[in-house]
């Protein structure tokens, strides 16, 4: 596998665009379209949220169909809370779409992220449609990738290449975040977070739609900014198969491969997500080890990510880790306190759930100036780790959200 | 019942001193002492973290014996993550005490708050201890209440007067806060909360246990400041008997009319914690109705009051209340989002699970400039109900939480 140049048109024969309809009062890019050549297998993981935005109803009914070979997206509305009137205006934007593809509506995937309870403007968007089809183009996986944005600072795009038995084949995404990111997306089953990786394996629907429930746990399922979950979260992917590998039809070598770097790209734009979290200044990672279960390091993991207290004391550079044993114990999970490791970069700060006497505090310090954190908890109870990433908070973040423009 | 002056000494026959012993840095009151003339039952509500403070494990143990006449509090080291050396300090503690006090060092309970990972400085707590207990008075009670505040801007007091069959009580107590404020505490089972209640009804301590599992249920368990669980609340009654009421050993007239009383004094207590919070500037009262269960509501309740973006655009007077859907759609409760209506103040923003067409923006603007905000969701589902109560997130909590001394 190797890291290549691009994003969602990476792959062969997928096209894209974006331009400004107007939905966004700033007047920046807010409509987005990826196209695919030929029909192509997709699958998608939606945000568990009880309150479901109507494009991701209609998306969900879609998926039903077989092919797939396009998704429209708009920023600056999330198009939620808008009961049957949401769900109508989804449809008909992807209405709109499928009628100057010249294809199937229910071939086309719609989403959504911006501000909850505001009725979409159809009609501008409508309006702006045959320009944006018109538009399409393999240079466009830019202006796709930042058509999407909202309080994003920066467009996130990846892509690799992986060699598959007779052909290699090229996985590429871009994904934007950047507030109310605390993602758990299922299969089949807002900012939020909004991913698009397209591939062009042969792959078939049903291991597809395997591939995308694995590459959201180790990533976007592990990733926090704020602890709050959206209403609009949604992961898709599209394989149109055109780099003319052996379908992937079951677990076979092949699928592993493809599953491998699937993952690694998802991860990677997660880890984006984060790095561009609203006001965020640091990243950091954190690795719980020594548990029992794979659930029981995820909670842990994700309840200590999630910590206003210790994301404030990073932002200051304060190694506060009292704040990160006070997590580990709210998590839910049992475990034996007495047990417990706590390492802050290579420092040994807690041993056996006691404070190390004497810490070297001067490289403690040092480590918590750094932009990347490397927080480690062994719970010496088991084998089953996970990583959880977050990013600090700062008063720049509370700005962002204060002012949120309602 | 009436509302009358004073905290932990309102009720009979109860002393209060606190002083400065130089644990904090600041040279501010540090260390109290509460104690009853006479024998008192006792019962204790604790932390439900997995990583317990020293001084809730001591209490817990000590909580076995049958009557205790002094609680002991530092403010400024939690004395958390210290593992046996930790324990065996807040017994010292108990024991300097007990030793001055002439009574067993058993029936002293004890009670920490401030950072945690740093060993307790008990030869400062020990020189200080004659002090402490030579200073005891029925007006210390000021003196005990500022002696528990850590990042607190304000002394915490409350108390009433109950009329009981034959005699009339009072209880009245004092608490802290004000970061670290997520509590879900449980009988017999860190800023953290503390809260110390007195009174001078007889009650037996089997129906004591029942009471403040009772009290804690309804306020400290629905507070949020950041939502982050302390390693240290507690929630401690002491009740002498000196009304000289007919002892209360069952569920009688008595019991709920005291219950009543301890719940009313509970929910002031809880509520001052959330208007002192962190950096606060605002007070929200969260309502959820027409739920399945009383879990059900709480947790939805619960949910909402810890979502960093609502309290972000509280902050900020920005009305933002897909936020306050999004969070009761994460809460994992399962409800029909199609028949949830949301009020902001009494205005009706959400009707239906859609967005009320037309509402007055001006007066819910004016509602979220208040520093009262009151929010209720109707899910329409049932006849359950909970209240939970939170603060805004300003800048100035980012603040106080980057530069926390450690």
């Amino acid at each position: 596998m190797i890291i290549i140049k691009g994003g969602v048109t990476a792959a062969l024969g997928f096209q894209a665009n974006g331009i400004a309809a107007g939905i966004k009062k700033s007047g920046r890019k807010d409509l987005g379209l990826l196209y695919s050549e030929v029909p192509a297998a997709a699958s998608g993981a939606f945000t568990t949220n009880r309150f479901q935005a109507s494009p991701i109803k209609i998306s969900k009914a879609h998926l039903k169909n077989r092919l797939h070979q396009a998704i429209v997206v708009n920023s600056g509305n999330a198009n939620c809370a808008n009961g049957k009137i949401g769900d109508r205006d989804a449809l008909l934007v992807a209405e709109f779409i499928a009628k100057n593809l010249e294809i199937h509506k229910g071939n086309v995937l719609v989403a959504s992220t911006g501000i909850i309870g505001k009725y979409l403007d159809t009609e501008k968007i409508r309006k702006n449609i045959p320009k944006l089809v018109k538009g399409l183009s393999k240079r466009g996986g830019v202006l796709f990738s930042d058509a999407i944005l909202t309080t994003d600072t920066k467009r996130k795009e990846f892509a690799v290449k992986v060699k598959l038995r007779s052909h290699s084949a090229a996985i590429g995404g871009a994904c934007k975040g950047v507030g109310m990111i605390y993602p758990n997306i299922k299969t089949e089953r807002h900012a939020t977070m909004l991913c698009f990786i397209t591939t062009d394996a042969a792959i078939s629907k049903r291991m597809l739609e395997e591939a995308i429930f694995e590459a959201a746990q180790g990533s976007f399922n592990m990733i926090s900014v704020d602890g709050d979950m959206s209403t609009n979260d949604a992961f898709f992917i599209l394989a149109n198969g055109l780099a003319g590998n052996k379908t992937i039809f079951s677990k076979n070598g092949d699928y592993h491969k493809f599953l491998e770097a699937l993952k690694f790209t998802a991860k990677e734009l997660a880890k984006m997500m984060v790095k561009d979290g609203e006001g965020a200044t640091k990243f950091v990672e954190i690795k719980v080890a020594g548990a029992e279960s794979d659930d029981d390091a995820k909670a842990i993991a994700r309840m200590i990510s999630r910590s206003t207290l210790l994301k404030c004391a990073i932002f200051g550079s304060d190694p506060n880790w009292g704040r990160i044993a006070a997590a580990c114990g709210a998590s839910g999970v049992g475990f034996d306190s007495s047990k417990i490791d706590i390492y802050l970069g290579d420092v040994k700060v807690m041993s056996g759930g006691m404070s190390v006497k004497g810490y070297d505090e001067g490289r403690v310090k040092s480590v918590f100036k750094k932009d990347n954190i490397h927080i480690k908890v062994d719970l010496k109870s088991g084998s089953h780790s996970a990583t959880a990433w977050t990013c600090d908070l700062s008063k720049k973040y509370v700005d962002i959200n204060a002012e949120y423009p309602t």
